[in-house]
């Protein structure tokens, strides 16, 4: 996310993960362009897991979801979504079987891949707009947090809300919703400002996902859904076969972000 | 949709059509509440049918959709799809086989329940802003029209775009659109004003559902995406068993309307 960082076409990052040549974080390396989480499923779980995500459009905005055994998706139509990220988790029944680079060979015709919104594009927008966030200045993962706020279930999905916490100046509190809230694609406005307590979260320094970040004076913790919820949820039930993104390792889409001087990702 | 028809709240409406004791039309009668086009389809197909609706939220926004086997929906807590609705029609192989009032003998757990948003809440809208409808002084139904732009597909289904159609005043036609645009959950704004062949309509004086009504001087007609839309296109991809709601007797939900002093359809 720091201006220094070697900025790629997103074509050509996808063929570097594709050759094997770049397996890093993708946060940064891309700006502009729409980002997204991989959920891979059979299909026997599929109509579920969607219809989880149509419920939950806050912490799962679908990007694009593909037939049983496609891997080009629309929003990147020379893409392999089986090589063309720099990492992958292998789950079989909601245990981590394997990180890899590349999936072709656990690929299979009733595998169906859901890409869904993350919020690198709206932090790149509220960088942009002129706040400043702390985890990308000190080079660190956003601090994550499940919730006691409960997902609206969907058959076999059920889980807590997973959210993402910023700290942001008081006074620029007003800027940063206006902000995030163009961004439905990507989560949107903020779901609580102020009191960790009120989301079920005992101690902000210890993140259930990522890493901690102070929180200084005349700052408040400002909460967003995240698209680690419907990773965990998919995890917890189970499913006998799962694929997941390595974390932070995104597939880049050709859509331009919003804020980018394209069209939103989500129509 | 006259202010003379008989008002009902939404359950007692649903009560009278689990006892056999209404099978009317639903437009006009239970003012200020959401209403849905209900399409039944087994899990095998459901999906594809909610990535359908999901790719084509125009045409077809998602009020809700149920578990397999479930027959009360959230909108509606005490409702029963099965019994609620006026009247049902029965597929088989996209052929109609019966018309019915009950469909608790064909229910099977592998059915699948899709409540699609309709333009009655829409309707209701521009006749508040003070926009008279031609079918509704006419007692007709509306227009509707195949055009020849195409649904996105997904897998199996695939189709062109219904749509309905309305004269407007020339000077009105904004006023039209802004209002429409406020209802997401029931096609939104406008797709087309002015030029039927733009759409690939040849005559509308023949249209492909519903009732031909005349367009007066001053008068251009306006588009609007059409909840008859994933009705047809699941039809035309024959699936084994379909049930859908019968022409205008719609499920009235316990939503309130957008402009109706209530949250919208739509999340």
């Amino acid at each position: 996310m720091t201006a220094t960082r070697r900025q790629y076409r997103p074509e050509e990052l996808r063929l570097l993960c594709r050759s094997g040549s770049y397996s890093g974080q993708t946060a940064g390396v891309v700006d502009g362009y729409v980002q997204a989480n991989l959920a891979i499923l059979p299909l026997e779980f599929a109509f579920e897991f969607l219809l989880f995500c149509q419920r939950n459009p806050r912490p799962c905005p679908l990007v694009e979801v593909l037939e049983p055994g496609l891997v080009a998706p629309k929003c990147a139509p020379n893409a392999d979504l089986r090589t063309d990220l720099p990492g992958y988790r292998v789950f079989r029944n909601g245990q981590l079987v394997e990180e890899v680079g590349d999936i072709r060979n656990y690929w299979r015709a009733d595998l169906v891949s859901f890409l869904i919104g993350c919020s690198f594009s709206f932090e790149e927008a509220l960088m942009h707009g002129g706040i400043r966030l702390r985890h990308v200045d000190l080079g660190r993962n956003v601090a994550m947090y499940r919730t006691k706020r409960l997902c609206e279930p969907a058959g076999r999905f059920h889980g807590p809300m997973v959210v993402s916490m910023r700290p942001i100046p008081m006074h620029q509190v007003e800027l940063a919703r206006t902000i995030t809230a163009e961004f439905p694609g990507s989560h949107g406005a903020p779901v609580h400002v102020g009191d960790p307590a009120s989301l079920g979260i005992v101690n902000l320094e210890k993140p259930d996902y990522g890493d901690a970040v102070p929180i200084l004076d005349g700052e408040v913790p400002v909460f967003w859904a995240c698209g680690v919820t419907p990773q965990a949820v998919a995890l917890e039930s189970k499913p006998p076969f799962c694929i997941t993104h390595a974390p932070g390792k995104m597939f880049v889409s050709d859509l331009r972000a919003a804020g980018s001087g394209g069209a939103s990702p989500n129509r």
